[in-house]
């Protein structure tokens, strides 16, 4: 154990303890220490850390990020310029994918209709199109966004998807740069938000764009999906856009403020469905072994893997 | 046109409109008539036809039922022993596998706990398993249920099947007979019913069944989807397991009695979502024009497709 270097654990938003706990089987963790700064912590884990504490770390080698974005690592200005690597972790991907699935399920399928025709007794089988007939845009092909591309696929939707930088995937028809979104947003009926948050990105989601989005006959108006990050979306256009028809129903993982404030109307709104970003939880029990591993290759000389380019912020 | 047979059409229950339009394009159609019967009508195709209807008819060659499941077709006593042949169309099948994913995904992902949440405005995220987690298990093994198999596969769920007679389906722990239907069940988390109705099959989603399911910690309960028909289940066994927490959650696409009475107790039940028998609708547009090659072949000479295997009754 003494070979190997000391992790400091700062998670902020919710309890470290399972982490603490899991960490702790291989290495030394420090747990967010207020005293002076311990030379022996090489590694951080953070998740929202404290600002200014990974500067004061005279020995700190990386800085290891608990979530897929790490907007939260960036958020602190006295970060030290040391290598930052996300997380990037089958279980993570998977239960994002299923989320992706399920909600552009459920509109495409209409649960919203449904369930307001049940409570009224109501059976009535509005006209239902077929996967292959919509078309679904993804904002952001990063690893999650590419495998939400490739299972929306497999189950018969068209894929459009757009992304800062020109990216290739295998049946989807991309689209890149200022340049590529509104002839993304034109071709695509569910929009699909899984966006890094950047200072680029920030409150990208706004109603100019969602005035873009694809609006067919028949199917009632645009639908937008954040899985991603709750400052990429400004609520109060995609409420307005609710409101007047642009968009026909909106599913919110994310918000500009969490947890979603008791006097947001996004709450109460018809059209909105709700989850407390929980679209993809980081379980310590899939990632944290991950973790351990790459300290253990880092310290035996190799590269680090999945590293953040501080240039684009993500 | 002479040269071709011409078709009747008996359809009872919802409009024959565009199926009338759509077979008249290429060939005669007559609507069930009560005049005396037509020598020169080859083909019938027929959802829930006039019992004695078919009998009548001195030339008929061949039965086409609309619907991927023929029960209705042997419903009529006096069934003349011809070939039926039943529906296979990649669009009914997509629009199941679509259905299945939708149900399957929105008790997995806990749908209904979201939306009670978010009529009360709590931010709280439960424990989410993922889809490897979680055994599917499919009764049924006909085109739709393989389709609906290999889809739950591809998002990563385990997927288990049943059926009367063995089957074999890569990726599926397959079972079959009264052997096998205890296990199948005792290793089934959420239950998908695309089943047959036969008499063998009658009121076989029943209590004794559904208390065979797996009930593991945390998941609160089997779930069950029924996409089949509705004679398949007890309406009220399901509503009993519901309450005594045998099952946690189920999504009834069918019932007992079509349209479900507004004084059925399954529309109010808070643990059930209720679809109009919608799962996956037999569209005009995408199953005439097979129909229509299949009684030019047969007139070539070419064997019937699809053939349903009366003495099986499915």
């Amino acid at each position: 154990m003494s070979t190997k270097g000391k992790i400091l654990l700062s998670i902020n938003g919710f309890s470290p303890q399972r982490w603490y706990e899991m960490l702790s089987e291989e290495r030394e963790v420090v747990l967010e220490p207020d005293g002076p700064a311990d030379p022996s912590i090489e590694y951080a884990v953070v998740w929202k850390q404290k600002p200014g504490l990974l500067a004061k770390l005279p020995n700190l080698k990386a800085i290891f990020s608990i979530g897929a974005g790490v907007d939260h690592v960036f958020a602190d200005p006295t970060l030290p310029d040391l290598p930052i690597v996300r997380v990037v972790a089958d279980n993570l991907t998977q239960h994002m994918v299923e989320y992706v699935l399920w909600r552009v399920l459920d509109h495409h399928r209409q649960g919203q209709l449904y369930r307001a025709q049940q409570t009224k007794k109501v059976w009535h089988e509005p006209p239902q199109r077929a996967a292959e007939d919509i078309s679904v845009g993804i904002m952001g092909l990063g690893n999650l966004g590419r495998a939400a591309a490739k299972a929306l696929m497999t189950i018969g939707f068209r894929v459009n998807g757009w992304s800062r930088r020109p990216q290739e995937v295998v049946g989807v028809s991309t689209y890149d740069g200022d340049a590529g979104l509104v002839p993304f947003l034109n071709a695509t009926d569910i929009l699909v938000v899984l966006l890094p948050l950047t200072e680029a990105t920030t409150g990208i989601i706004n109603y100019g764009l969602l005035k873009e989005l694809r609006r067919r006959n028949g199917l009632g108006g645009a639908v937008l999906i954040n899985a991603g990050r709750g400052r990429l979306q400004r609520d109060a256009d995609i409420l307005r856009a609710l409101d007047d028809g642009t968009l026909k129903e909106a599913s919110l993982d994310v918000f500009e403020v969490e947890p979603l404030p008791k006097t947001s109307p996004v709450w109460s709104h018809p059209k909105v469905f709700v989850t407390p970003h929980a679209a993809a939880t980081s379980d310590p029990a899939h990632l944290v072994g991950p973790m351990l591993r790459q300290m253990d290759a880092f310290e035996r000389g190799e590269r680090l893997q999945n590293l953040v380019d501080r240039e684009a912020g993500y």
